[in-house]
């Protein structure tokens, strides 16, 4: 593995991304979720790699919905695992909430895995090693989910999810909460509360909002509410936009003064 | 391996996702390379997934400045072999041009595998194997190379290559001609003619480029001259913005539709 010097200009990305790899090699990450991982680095590069002020805003309904939750639930796959196993065994035990390892490319092994490294990160009774049901238009073992997990969920948080999924999960009639930096995916607009976010500053900022909420049940309420979607997606929108605007003027910046030089 | 159904909504992106996949298990490309790709993805979903009129230009006048040069070089990568072994092949015969194996993450198995590669597809005297000169400023064996490649090459076309060598390169005083579908890029912005498209768009067009040039000298000369390399990218920023804002436009529409439809 190359050594990663700190003065890399992408230090951060890179060290996340040697994780990922890491990770893979310990049968956690399928390859799939190494390009899946490059599609939100791309937007998290656009977005300036910090939480927007219209991302913290649906996290905090995001806590909302799930402190109000009666069976709210957290859908794990090898990416989450990967980067966020602490968080979410974290934010699990603030809501509480159960957590569902749920795998795209499911193999019993790889279910096995996960599970285990959420309980070494403090995560306890994690479902997906012996799913008894099916989310209902979606084929094969995607499909597969616990009874008493995902299944019977009101409220379930999937970060990083594929857009066939979440698209199944709405139509169940559940209150889909997604971590997705991409705000024109089909996970983003599948979703009730669509928080534009890299996974690992989102969940730590729904925890914190899960337990302040957690003694001020009518305050959840009033959030929940309050939580305008389709406004807070046209900040995210906009917010892009801005970012994509400035990055423009810096890289403009940068190559008048890198041909300056030469 | 899952079969991709040819009515998913991302057809094309996901076979060219399963092609990089099988090339990580023949041994080409890197797992960093998987998010590389991604990376990559993101981008060109933002520009629609085409050759964009800014980008036409620009790779005009790249054929131009690999038609007109003394000592043309094709700098691949794993990624490069395992996306356009063929269209590699074909650029470097209509050129013509030396063909140069040049690895990050550098091992004499992969480049073995990667010369044989371009060889099934019809790349002769393929460099790599045994780099006989170094890059100065890049440490390691990211700088190896081949005093009759990359070393003594006026122009280099670069097609995903990573910010600190195109940098290197371009230090060293040639002409580099990169491809790579972020506009904003350490190596779009190294670059002396930035391609901003996805390789197997980019280098077919090149190519057609390059064969009606060659037998044109004063015309290639004259779209050397006339290349506009800041108006050029400031022409890929603007695409860039305004196909976001179109983006924006139909994920509003649809989610609009998707809501009524519940």
């Amino acid at each position: 593995m190359t050594r990663i010097p700190r003065s890399h200009p992408r230090y951060a990305s890179l060290v996340t991304r040697e994780a990922l790899v890491a990770a893979h090699r310990h049968g956690i990450v399928v390859l799939e979720g190494l390009i899946a991982h490059g599609r939100g680095e791309a937007f998290d590069y656009l977005l300036g790699e910090a939480t927007s002020a219209c991302a913290l805003v649906a996290e905090r309904a995001a806590a909302a919905h799930l402190v109000a939750a009666e069976r709210p639930v957290i859908s794990v796959n090898g990416n989450v695992a990967a980067l966020a196993a602490g968080p979410v065994a974290r934010l699990a035990k603030a809501i509480p909430a159960r957590v569902e390892v749920n795998l795209f490319h499911r193999t019993d092994e790889r279910v096995r895995r996960i599970v285990r490294l959420l309980a070494a990160a403090g995560a306890r009774d994690v479902l997906g090693p012996r799913p008894d049901a099916r989310i209902p238009g979606l084929e094969s073992a995607r499909a597969r989910c616990h009874r008493e997990g995902i299944f019977r969920a009101d409220v379930v948080l999937v970060p990083l999810e594929d857009g066939d999924r979440a698209e199944a999960l709405a139509r169940m009639g559940k209150v889909v909460v997604s971590v997705d930096l991409n705000p024109l995916s089909r996970t983003s607009l599948a979703a009730t509360v669509p928080v534009v976010d890299e996974l690992t500053r989102a969940l730590p900022n729904i925890e914190r909002f899960a337990r302040a909420l957690k003694a001020r049940p009518g305050e959840a309420a009033r959030i929940v509410r309050a939580y305008d979607r389709g406004g807070n997606l046209a900040a995210n929108y906009a917010f892009l936009r801005w970012r994509l605007s400035q990055s423009v003027r810096t890289a403009k910046g940068g190559r008048a003064k890198a041909r300056r030089k030469r």
